[in-house]
């Protein structure tokens, strides 16, 4: 084997290696996202709280939530025990992914379903928008901040969505 | 080259194909999640039963089904066939995936939407979770058991989805 | 190292190569499905339109819209102004991918949910099915065609569902 081809083999390899760990983080990503509703709706306050940072941030309605202590508390508050404890279901859409090496930002929609005894079936109480915005920590991905916005004709839900796409590059 | 070196590019590639097989195990479960809506909305009750083993069980509302043939009976069934010739969308939510080798467990919400003539738009008669346990056969992955169980407010529900999740490991 | 050896390493290394440019075609598939909702709702006519190929078509009610100016118009029309003006919601199901080299074909639903501003919540308005027909360009995936068709128990709409999956292999 000459030099020049071993050259070449390590080159492909390396290659190979730097885009299937983009793969891995995507897929990861999909997985963390596709947790938070399992760990809501079941009211596991501990494992919502730890999918942020320390100091992560979830801003959403009707204020935002700072710390991994008061994202917990969300979840074992009375208005979330009350909705989990007559059924509800946080749907959360297909994730939009934009990479940066150590950072990462997820785009998706998320529904808030709740049962309604009196119909026989649920009704939509919420459907909004989530902008996350995760670094890559020792222990995996972690949310720094999240916002969720209602799409419900202002502004801001718009306006975070159109964050999420590149007039320049439809596919990003 | 050294044999040294030789060994390790050796090394490397079969991390690679290791880490590879692994990616690719996630995508064919997301496709087969992804077909079952499909399968079940058209009636075509062979490809649902297929989606099992011949001995696998679908756990839901009001009984469970066990084996191919009950399986595909519930797609051929007066029940069924009513509510896909009225207007039916079996919606699936994204994946949470757990692979272990040759088995692999799934858990995600899905929703039952029906048509509603009178007012130009779809119901949500159904809103629950789905524990999938996967095997790999010679064909692929095969569902050995789902089960299904509406987020209506019981515990069951929402053991299912705390099942999905682990405090230690948020991002699992 | 042996003549041999060199050439296993690079038939593996190129299997590798083959099998993950298949990932990233199906994750590819998924962003640019996952960001459609993102530009219509965020009234982004320019992005929306750049996801289609020049006379890539739009095939849904009341009418195909042919090319990326018809497809831009539907973005600034009045109807769908007015419906992201009042709180509008286009959410994407999971994709079943069937790839074929430069082309493929992602089925998944779609629903359409508006805000009700009398109920404090969302209704759906429409639940339909999606064939997209991809071709790879220069630019990366481009839609060919799509085709949405509500399920409201009409045949279309379950005869688009049943091209996607295969009685011989459910996990196609």
């Amino acid at each position: 084997m000459t030099d020049a081809s071993t050259g070449a083999t390590a080159d492909r390899i390396a290659a190979l290696e730097h885009r299937l760990a983009e793969v891995e983080d995507r897929l990861a990503l999909l997985q963390i996202v596709a947790a938070y509703g399992p760990a809501v709706d079941s009211g596991s306050a501990e494992v919502t709280a730890a999918m942020w940072t320390a100091d992560g941030v979830y801003d959403t309605f009707p204020a935002a939530l700072a710390g991994q202590a008061a994202i917990g508390d969300m979840v074992t508050g009375e208005m979330h025990q009350g909705l989990i404890g007559s059924g509800a279901a946080h749907l959360l859409g297909i994730p939009h992914i934009e990479l940066n090496g150590d950072s990462a930002v997820v785009t998706n929609y998320s529904q808030l379903v709740l049962r309604e005894p009196d119909s026989d079936g649920y009704r939509i109480w919420r459907t909004g928008v989530n902008r996350w915005e995760f670094t890559r920590t020792a222990e995996g991905w972690r949310v720094v901040r999240r916002i969720n916005r209602q799409l419900d004709g202002t502004a801001e839900g718009r306006d975070l969505l159109a964050e999420a796409i590149d007039p320049a590059d439809p596919g990003r």
